[in-house]
């Protein structure tokens, strides 16, 4: 059996575990050391480490302090990287953990946060997905039941002081252009709510001061949420200080291409089993400026879908020029109007396009002014044909149970 | 063997064949009515009506008239079709003339349209595609051969007088932000190039005045550019006027997620074998604004991909507000990078990432600031391994061959 | 466009084209040569040579005169295939004739060949398929709906004098086991109706009295009927006369794993666009005895399957020793059985078996004495759902039609 | 976190486990039931007991007693289950206990059980496959690393007295065809080794007596070893006991069609995720005589494959009539030859074409009087190509270490 590199406890708080980190920073220090060809496994919180429960209020996500975010496991060194390499890692597998086989997903509120739909779902919203082996479904969201998409929604290595001073740098800039805009254009460095892991002193004050806020995605890989980075996977990531220095979290069991609902996919804590290796001066040899990797042959196959377009023309009929993001806002919204036809909740249509194995597609960027946007809804994922016919849609799902939902304090 | 409602002579120009028209407007006359659950086949020119040839010199995508394209074929009228159905429309089968098997990719001139890397590649460039059998290969950009993901980059129904107003309406608006930019924010009417089809006298002069350009997809679909339509899949389009009229063109043997070359995917004449059927009220009893769905069963199985990620921080390192069109643009760029390494030319590897059937999808679009776009690249379309090793890239391409480029006048 | 070597007139019957020929000899002379790395294109026949018709009557099926089959066209020579060579073929597309857009499939009398369930349908049946563009349905087998994995159930290259020596000898040797049993247990060498192609004279009468009959696959390939090896795929034949001397014919628009139906998958007169190469002394180099393939990345994507399973215990109860024959006809009779609750006839629901592209797989054969068959028949090719529920069967197929009947006389 | 209902302790004998069975009898008790709706886990040895151990030596494959086996876990009681009914199984995960990641594969001795290609290979050999997350390889057969088709190769209901009646007299039937064949035809009842769970006194002695070995698939599924019935698939069972009595057992991490080896595919102790439903009366509503299953949506996606055809010409080049098992023989044999020529051992070879995600396919079962059968080997497990090319074979496979070899004693 491999060892078991990082444990968590789920019982007690992320900022008790010192082999936990939620800032990006070279000045944290290695957990462990792990020789290239290691095989081995690392336990991590969900990314809120634990605030979010297993109930039906969605109190918690209005409630929560986002600038704890994301409880990361790690780093860990692996022995020889050196800044320029590449490390090659394999998601060997990913899994919930056994005592937590339940993940939650919500809408942020307006207020705190938001997400792609803020503007048609303002408020805090929350469903929990019940995991049993390889499916999920939830008590507030009926009658669809999937195999999951595994994958850590975040992983990547250690920034070098220059590349974390780039970060802080661009993004304090986006936010200086309008500083008062809620939910904010990006999130400074913030120290009160800082995890530094095994850092003390100085060190820990110094990554408390500059720390980057683990929420975008960057250079080093990071926030993608990418659903397929899934268990089975390999990933080539830049090692920038020596040891690479890898860390992981924000675990989902499934989630859709551009995890629309921001708290987010099917968020749960779990576990990696990960294996290391080392390509010399990989960076340099193909080029590489953010990670690459080779999806799994282990993925559900689903592909039978119902296909959604959307253009770059937004809700009030305003024509935008070749913008990606509004198109795929109209496909999302095409797609949770036609869900309401089966007698979904738009909160719940919302929800199936966060959480399940949907894609989202860049479909065209070229044709001026509307850039085409899709969005593939898997129809196996449900218990009841949503396919189109003469006969119009039946309303299978018939009310009594929606998602969770707590007004603004 | 079903009936040929139109035909193509490519000898003679498209403005001679009056069932071929250039501009939307509810006043082309129908050149064919069909009955629900007929099938037939459509002939089709190329988007550009045979401009293009088949020769070693950019010379005709630089030169071009885009005030031209695209001709379309139709519209078609279906009987009983009325204002608020769905026209359900089966691609039974979608393939390039059989006098005519090759198609053209270019990147037009920043000059001229421009394209989504236009800023990288500012010239008019182009290669050449032989079609064989399911198979295409070039002999411009080495070290590829795919089957074609087969589909009409342009279909949809005519507008009605009021959905038509709209598009020219927020068109103009958008263009009146910055009217003089190369290349221009949006095309408005332009009536010196108009293709009225079989409308004569006043009536074409109207649709001359009036005709939206056929380049952006809008609600009625159009110009979606969706690899994913192809033979076999069936299509649910909204209809505005009696009759519906179905017109379509642009036809593309293979393409790339989002056809960032603009020019396009690989463009072909061809034909389309449909078959039509009317879901009555179609439009209200599913929510539908544009067009859904279904891809086919029949679609080339590449699966292994290596995949690149782009985050919406943009060429000079400034940082973009959870922009995915600049994040696509990162992504491709460092596939193009990557790809260099192997011994492409950076319009070679740009050739690839239009006309291989690439997938642009959006990971991330909540992570504030950062878009995570991803592209993937199938591996197996390669005569050679392009996955990462530790033995470094092999410079499989040797060069002498190039895209052909014609530097602007 | 790619040059048709050889042509067929479906008007006229096969005897009166030069091209073709319907034994297999090394005698037959070339009826065209190419050049390694040319494609190009070939015509055939259906398998009878247009015998059976497209009506609503079994009588062609039951009065075949089966020593004619199968019309091969070819044999097509390869400039400098030597005995040994590996000769490659890309079948680059097949498709059924323009003008004939149909097939059949049948079972024929147990008087008059047999097939895999002769013993329960003893007598001659047919269907009729239309074919439209990638799709086909039959007026006699409804509610089934699919697009063809089309391929040549019979392709290979001629054999040399010794080879067709040990293939008379070993299938002589068995009919002597049991000369007298209907249906035969194997066809020896038939003058009357040989179909010598180009050959005359001394020359013809030798073929005549010599030639193999093509019914069986054997070492060269020939008759296999392996519906993967479809459209897009790429296959290493052995050569063992100078030219190798490549032969095909029995086209398919679509066919399950056994063509169980013998009358036999869904059968059509079409084409084939091929590419030639040759791998110099290839047979020793890989130990090839049999051809090798690699299938097409083109093909149906069904794989939503109901899997029956099958053992070898027969009908009677008898315990069979890991006999996979055996255990495949149960699974079949299980698979034909289940679908009778949903309203099909029996032959209705055999035709789709052997039709429609149903896997059968060799799951066990060493846990004696018992084999264990299993076929897997795709569910997405019914209008209806066919899994079981606890509300039970519906019968959708409500009578009425069935595939045709023609009683012995 | 789901109950464990069966719990097995790999350190102790199987034996000594009462909810362990190894034998098929209605009187064997049941050691837990459970609601329709519920989802539980059952742990199993592997189907020796532990029997086999993780060395290199091939020693206890030649020398164990095969008549203990498969030691399965169960029989578990659905309330509510009656004969006639069909029980509903979801195998929501499968997988190796985590204190054994490691399988066995191997060859009989053909004194003792034989396999598939006994008469090629007739000595005990074995070798042992490391898992590692969802892949696995061998210090035995390097080369090759592939995603696991994980499932039980033995899961089914108790028969009830007539159907065992049945079994035994069939079976007992054919062994009086040649009773001293070695190996033999079928195995019967053997009170000496039985393991008969619960059971005590007269019970247990009757179960000794007239126990149904485990050996062979039968009517109620049973030792069907089909690989695609793996994780995420459901399964519908014949009910002939009050309660069903549902035993699993022979857990497989990966496995080729066919199990040829018999020793048998990657064998593994591990644990099962189940959940079950009742369809009542379900037998006679679908007409069901051995169990049906739709397959699971999360399966490795290997698709590129090397096919090799086989005919039922056996190795002395005699004839056979239409008999699938020597077609499929003849395809293995074939592969295997290909497979020496990059530098396998033949058992090496042998190996592989029984523990990778191998197909087997009854390609032509009526082209009298050769069956067809087809491998198709997936080619994307080999480290490297195996596809042929003009350069001919490389030998990758340098030797130095084999599969392991125990003379007979």
């Amino acid at each position: 059996m491999p060892e078991t590199l990082i444990k968590v406890d789920l019982t007690k708080s992320a900022y008790e575990n010192d082999m936990i980190h939620n800032r990006w920073h070279p000045d944290i220090p290695m957990v462990a050391w792990v020789n290239p060809g290691d095989d081995f496994i690392v336990e991590t919180y969900d990314w809120t480490g634990g605030f979010i429960k297993n109930n039906d209020s969605a109190d918690d996500v209005r409630d929560i302090d986002l600038s704890i975010v994301h409880f990361l496991s790690g780093p860990i060194g692996v022995k020889g990287a050196e800044p320029g390499d590449l490390l090659v890692v394999d998601l060997l597998d990913v899994g919930p953990k056994k005592e937590s086989l339940w993940g939650f997903n919500g809408f942020f509120s307006k207020k705190n946060g938001g997400g792609f739909l803020t503007e048609h779902f303002p408020l805090a919203q929350k469903s929990i997905w019940d995991i049993k082996g390889l499916y999920t479904s939830s008590r507030h969201v009926p009658g669809v039941n999937f195999a999951g998409l595994v994958h850590p929604g975040l992983i990547g290595c250690l920034p070098d002081p220059k590349l974390l001073a780039k970060w802080n740098e661009r993004e304090t800039a986006l936010i200086a252009t309008n500083p008062t805009r809620v939910p904010p254009l990006a999130n400074p460095p913030f120290a009160a709510t800082t995890h530094a892991g095994q850092a003390k002193g100085d060190a820990k004050a110094k990554i408390a001061a500059e720390g980057a806020r683990t929420v975008p995605p960057r250079e080093h890989g990071g926030n993608c949420d990418i659903k397929d980075l899934s268990r089975g996977s390999k990933i080539y990531f830049p090692v920038y200080v020596p040891g690479g220095g890898l860390s992981m979290g924000d675990l989902h069991f499934s989630q859709g291409d551009g995890e629309i609902t921001f708290c987010g996919a099917i968020e749960m804590a779990g576990w990696l089993h990960l294996k290391v290796e080392i390509i010399k001066d990989g960076v340099a040899k193909y080029g590489i400026k953010n990670p690459i990797f080779k999806p799994s042959p282990i993925t559900p196959n689903y592909k039978d879908y119902l296909i959604f377009e959307g253009i770059s023309v937004d809700e009030k009929g305003e024509q935008h020029y070749l913008d990606v993001h509004i198109a795929y806002r109209q496909a999302c919204l095409n797609a949770i109007e036609y869900l309401k036809k089966f007698g979904y909740s738009g909160a719940q249509a919302y929800t199936i396009l966060g959480v399940a194995p949907v894609q989202g597609h860049i479909s065209g960027v070229v044709d001026i002014p509307n850039a085409c946007a899709t969005l593939y809804l898997p129809t196996e994922i449900f218990d009841f044909d949503i396919m189109p016919s003469s006969a119009g849609p039946i309303k299978h799902i018939k009310g009594g149970v929606d998602v969770s939902l707590s007004p603004d304090k």
